[in-house]
């Protein structure tokens, strides 16, 4: 009987959070039910098209802090997606290669394996798409392919590191570049208290924070803000600033001003917000979200109660030893500051 | 007897070793008399007056991978004296502030603090005089003492950590940033397979590699590189390039074109070579101070077995995890990218 009653209860949790039901139900979402807008992190975020092992993460670590894979040698993947800040570079849009200042906000590498696209207007499916992008992008690291595998031939550890990690190909290949860079990322899960909640240990968050979860939930935020990376996960016009977001990629009209939505995890430590990266203070953000995305004005209180909440998602930052990284060699192409 | 033979020895060493006796003993120089020249590696490079302690090392190395001690929130001390490529930035020169190109090589970090003195001009006497200069440098990182402070100020863990590792000042002070970065780089120290030599291991360098050193040392090369960082403990004018050295500083004639000799600790991953950064290949940096600082043109042998000493002060590079910075607050001066 009592086993009965236990199996039935995740049942009833789903009945009772699908709809409206939230409206009648001031404070009282039981915890199945905000429960069950979102999932706990992975270990690593798997993809079957590009198996994890030791030396391809080992291989994608060392090129992420390399800045070899830039025309200058100066900058790394890490520089814009600094793994000691959150995973980004703490500006409102990066710098790049001859302190080109770009478009838009770095968005974070930590935890990005898991969103549903890559890029602020998604264009690239998956970090194996996403991490070739920024290495070729002239306002960014502005290497070429060509260059980038006469550096690598160049160096026998980086040779043999390839060799290792994509024992199927006999030479190094730039897909093989970014598939490795991918690997590392998928391994930079952040796990968060939040986590902890959503897995059973209700002492995890404060009443506090779980009051600024219901209220994340009621005022409708989840309605984005969803899913294993609390964001991430879909596409939603935000009519802020002169960027045209997804419609530079699809030239359709219903993408104008469409981007993806962001990842909410370690968001106390990824400011400045939005594409822009103009928004420096969190409670900001969340008011502007309020405005423009739901339509209500929420107030201070509620505001400083979601923030709460939003702080449960800073979860243990990656423990990464600085890669030592292989010498380059009298045949390595030479840094072009030009 | 036997004991008193055993105490006897150094002192026959001792003997051996002075004068040039090696003149006439090709290729029989003996170990004691090769060894005198140098010394070992310290685990630490201890300063009286800088004492070292777990919370001031860890602030500075927190302090030392911070891009906000930058005024565009971009550089840190690590962009140029990268901690994974042999604490420096393999560039001719660095980039700094604006993407300006300075006028000489960073030197590396590793080991730096057991140099005589710091920077090619040696203006520094020590570390702690020479980590708050490259972040007041215009053409470096920019930034301004006071704003750095603002900055400190602002992040209530930064406060903390400088509380607990200078429990004697109630405020933050410049040079206590300088200090505890200091504090870091006298960690920072990578004991090679010559240390190991130095130490008693005759195993620990090759039958070539200990050919080479002979040659180091009759040639000469060790009567500039010598000591524990062999180099880095005394200035020699090298008439080289248009830069005029330590005449910059002192506006003696007798200092035009000096500079401190650089150290050979890890040299095979310090490319390019020089105050200028213009040689890239370490053969031809060996060929070039034949000529110009002893006037010998050496074999292309006799540079190949030089080389291979030089390679043999490759030490084992430092373990560090990137740190995880603490974030900014809403008072936090924000990145000036101009």
């Amino acid at each position: 009987m009592k086993r009965s009653i236990l199996l039935f209860l995740p049942l009833l949790a789903v009945t009772i959070m699908s709809g409206s039901v939230f409206a009648g139900m001031e404070g009282g979402i039981d915890d199945s039910a905000l429960k069950s807008h979102f999932s706990s992190l992975p270990e690593v975020a798997r993809n079957p098209k590009n198996l994890q092992n030791e030396d391809k993460v080992e291989l994608g670590k060392k090129l992420f802090f390399d800045p070899r894979l830039s025309k200058s040698g100066f900058i790394s993947c890490n520089s814009c997606h600094n793994i000691g800040t959150g995973g980004v570079d703490n500006l409102p849009t990066s710098i790049g290669h001859g302190w080109n200042i770009g478009p838009r906000n770095a968005p974070t590498v930590l935890n990005a394996a898991l969103n549903g696209s890559q890029f602020w207007d998604g264009r690239a499916r998956d970090v194996e798409e996403q991490a070739g992008g920024p290495i070729l992008n002239p306002g960014e690291m502005a290497e070429t392919k060509k260059n980038i595998l006469k550096k690598l031939n160049s160096i026998p550890e980086y040779k043999e590191a390839f060799k290792k990690a994509f024992p199927k190909d006999s030479n190094i290949k730039y897909k093989n570049v970014a598939k490795a860079i991918a690997s590392f990322e998928r391994t930079l899960m952040t796990p968060s208290r939040f986590d902890a909640y959503l897995k059973g240990d209700d002492k995890a968050i404060t009443v506090k924070e779980k009051k600024g979860l219901k209220l994340f939930v009621k005022k409708g935020c989840v309605g984005c803000h969803n899913g294993v990376n609390i964001g991430g996960g879909s596409f939603k016009a935000f009519e802020y600033g002169d960027d045209l977001g997804r419609y530079e990629i699809t030239k359709t009209e219903g993408d104008k001003r469409v981007f993806r939505v962001a990842s909410l995890r370690n968001v106390e430590l990824t400011y400045p917000y939005f594409h822009d990266g103009k928004v420096w203070s969190l409670s900001e953000a969340v008011k502007i979200m309020g405005e423009k995305q739901l339509g209500v004005k929420l107030s201070s209180r509620d505001i400083r109660t979601i923030v709460a909440f939003l702080k449960t998602l800073t979860g243990t930052q990656p423990d990464i030893a600085v890669p030592i990284l292989p010498p380059s060699t009298e045949d390595t192409p030479r840094p072009d500051f030009n």
